[in-house]
C-alpha cells in the first residue's frame, strides 16, 4: 500500500514526522568538547557533526551509504520560450546520466555515493502553468510517491537533484508564490537566457503566479511545479520519516524543499544547504528557509551537483568527530 | 648535494622557476567548452580544472597522488605569553599526528591523501623575536631544505600544514612586516587568547616588526618566522619546481607563502587558497596575495586542515573535466 494517496494524506504525514534525538545530540556535543583541537577550531564542521549525530541517534556516527537521486521531468511552460535549451535535452541528459557522462556522475563517484536517475513521464510534460495547473492532484501525488519510494531504507545521507528544461521557471514561480515580492525578484537566467529571454521568463512567472494564487504550499507545488520538483519534495519527506539527513542542491531543489517548509514548520530541520548557486535568487530563497550554504563556487548546473560536492564536507565533519583522539586519549594538554 | 645552501641560492632558485604549460591550458579550456553542461555552469570548478591542466601539462589530467605534509616547530616567542596553550603541546600534537588522532589525519584519509609529519628541532625553539632574529641563516636554510625535500617527485597535488604553539604570532609579524599597516591589523586570537592576551600579543608583534625592519622577504622569514613556516615555504617552492599545484591552508601557511610571493613575483601562480580561516587577518592576507578561497567554514585549526578539506573540491573539478562526456559523445543538443 502506498504511503499516501492524496495531498491531504501527505500533509498529515508531514505533520507527524520524527524529531532528532536530543540526547544523542547532547552526547555528541560533549564528545566534541574533548577532541584534540582548540574549542570551535573546526568551525562549521563541529556544528555539522553534532547536528548529524542528533538525526542519526548516536553520539559517534558514521556515514556508510550516501545516496544521490536525480529526478527528471518535462515542463509544458517551455512552450513560452523560457529556456536557452530545447525540451528534448531533458531526455538526452537522462541518457547521459545513465551512461555515466554527466557532471553528477563524476561527482557521485568522487563522493563515494550511489547515484540513480528517475525519469518521470518525460513523454507527457506538465501543463503550461500560464494556461492551467501544471499537474492534477493524481499526477502530483504520483510524483511525490516516486520520490518517496526512491530513498533506500539503509541510506544515511541523501542528495536529491533534478534535470528538466524549463524548471528554473517553475522554481521561480513557486518561490514567488510562497514568499511574495515581484516575479523579477525570483527569476534568473537558468541555463543562460539573454536579456530579452529574461524579460519573457519574468512575464511567464508573473502570469503563472497571478493565475494560481493559493496560500497552500502543496497546491503551489501542484499548480506551478513539475514532476521532478514534486519527486524531490517526496524524497526529502521520506528521508525525514527515516531520520536521514539531506543536503539541498541549488535553486530548483530549494524551491521544492520550500513547499515542505511552508506546508509544515520544521519540515526541513533534517536538511542542510549544500551550496549557494549562481542562479540569482538562490541566496534569497535560502535566507527565506533560514539555511546557510556550505559551498559558494558559482555553480549553477543543477543535477544535484552542488549538493553532491558538499557530501565530502559533511562526511569529513563526521569522520573528524567520530575518529579524532580526545585530549585524554592522546595525552595532550587541554590549554 | 642540497638544492641550495644559502638564502641567496634560494632566491636565485625562485627567480628561475618553470611556468605553466600555456598550450595545455588552452587545450583544456577548449575541452571544457564541449562538456555536457551549459557554459560556465560548473563555476569555479571549471577554472580550477583548466588551471590545474596548465600546471600538469595535459588537457585531461588526473590527480593520482595527493600529499599532505605537516611541519612542526617551536617558538621562543612563547616566552612572551602569546598562546592559550603551553609550548609542550607542539610535541604532544606531533605524537597525536603520528598515532592518527588529529583532525588532519581524518581529513587526509577522507581526501585519499598521503600524510606525513616532520618535527623540526622541537627541543630547540627559535629565538624570541622580540630579543633577536628567530633563526640564523643556517637554521632557516636547513628548515627550507626540510620542506624542499619533503615533497615527493610523483606528487601531483600538495597541501602543507603546520603545528607550532606561538606560530600565529610569528605569522602576524611576517604579514605586518611584508604588507605594512599596524600590528593590530594582523594579530588575531590564534587558538583562543582572551582580550588581555590579544593586547599582549599585538604588543609582541609590534616589537618584533620594529626590531627586524627588513625590505627583504626572506630576511623577514628568517627574523620573524619559525622552522615550520620556513619548511612550508620550502615545500611550496619545491612543488613549483616540479609544477605540482599547491592548496594553501590558513593564516600561518599563507604568511609563509607570502614570503615567497614578496621575494619573487608570480611565485604563487601554482597555488590556490583552500579556505578562509576564522583567524581575523586571513582574509586581508589572501587579498594581499590575490587569492580567493575555495571554502569558508569558520575553521581555524591549522595542521593543513582547511586545505586538506579543499582537496576534494579540486579533485572533483578535475574528475568532471576529464571524465564528463562531450555534447558530441552524448548526443545532447548544445543549446
Amino acid at each position: 500500500m502506498a504511503a499516501f494517496s492524496s495531498l491531504d494524506d501527505f500533509r498529515a504525514l508531514l505533520a507527524n514526522m520524527p524529531a532528532h534525538d536530543a540526547a544523542a545530540q547532547t552526547a555528541a556535543a560533549e564528545r566534541n568538547s574533548q577532541l584534540t583541537k582548540p574549542p570551535g577550531a573546526l568551525g562549521r564542521l563541529e556544528d555539522l557533526a553534532i547536528w548529524y549525530a542528533g538525526w542519526r541517534g548516536t553520539d559517534r556516527p558514521r556515514i556508510s551509504k550516501k545516496q544521490v537521486v536525480v529526478f527528471a521531468g518535462n515542463h509544458g511552460v517551455t512552450a513560452q520560450g523560457v529556456s536557452a535549451f530545447p525540451a528534448e535535452v531533458t531526455v538526452q541528459m537522462v541518457a547521459n546520466f545513465e551512461h555515466g557522462g554527466a557532471a553528477v556522475n563524476q561527482l557521485s563517484r568522487v563522493a563515494g555515493a550511489q547515484m540513480s536517475v528517475h525519469a518521470l513521464d518525460l513523454e507527457t510534460p506538465t501543463q503550461d502553468f500560464t494556461q492551467a495547473a501544471a499537474m492534477s492532484e493524481q499526477e502530483v501525488v504520483a510524483a511525490l510517491l516516486t520520490g518517496w519510494t526512491a530513498v533506500d531504507a539503509d541510506t544515511d545521507l541523501l542528495v536529491v537533484g533534478e534535470m528538466g528544461i524549463g524548471n528554473t521557471t517553475s522554481a521561480a514561480a513557486i518561490a514567488n508564490a510562497l514568499f511574495g515580492g515581484e516575479a523579477s525578484d525570483w527569476t534568473g537566467r537558468g541555463t543562460g537566457v539573454d536579456d530579452a529571454g529574461l524579460v519573457n521568463k519574468t512575464r511567464v512567472v508573473a502570469e503563472g503566479v497571478a493565475k494560481h494564487n493559493s496560500q497552500d504550499a502543496l497546491e503551489v507545488l501542484r499548480c506551478l511545479g513539475g514532476r521532478e520538483l514534486a519527486a524531490m519534495a517526496g524524497a526529502i519527506a521520506a528521508a525525514r520519516s527515516k531520520r536521514i539527513p539531506v543536503i539541498l542542491d541549488g535553486f530548483i531543489c530549494s524551491a521544492a524543499a520550500a513547499c515542505l517548509a511552508q506546508a509544515q514548520g520544521g519540515a526541513l530541520d533534517h536538511v542542510v544547504a549544500g551550496h549557494l548557486s549562481q542562479e540569482g535568487a538562490h541566496g534569497k530563497l535560502l535566507d527565506a528557509l533560514g539555511k546557510t550554504p556550505l559551498l559558494s563556487l558559482n555553480m549553477r548546473l543543477g543535477e544535484g551537483s552542488g549538493a553532491t560536492l558538499a557530501i565530502n564536507i559533511l562526511n569529513a565533519a563526521v569522520e573528524c568527530h567520530s575518529s579524532m583522539a580526545t585530549f585524554a586519549e592522546a595525552g595532550v594538554a587541554a590549554g
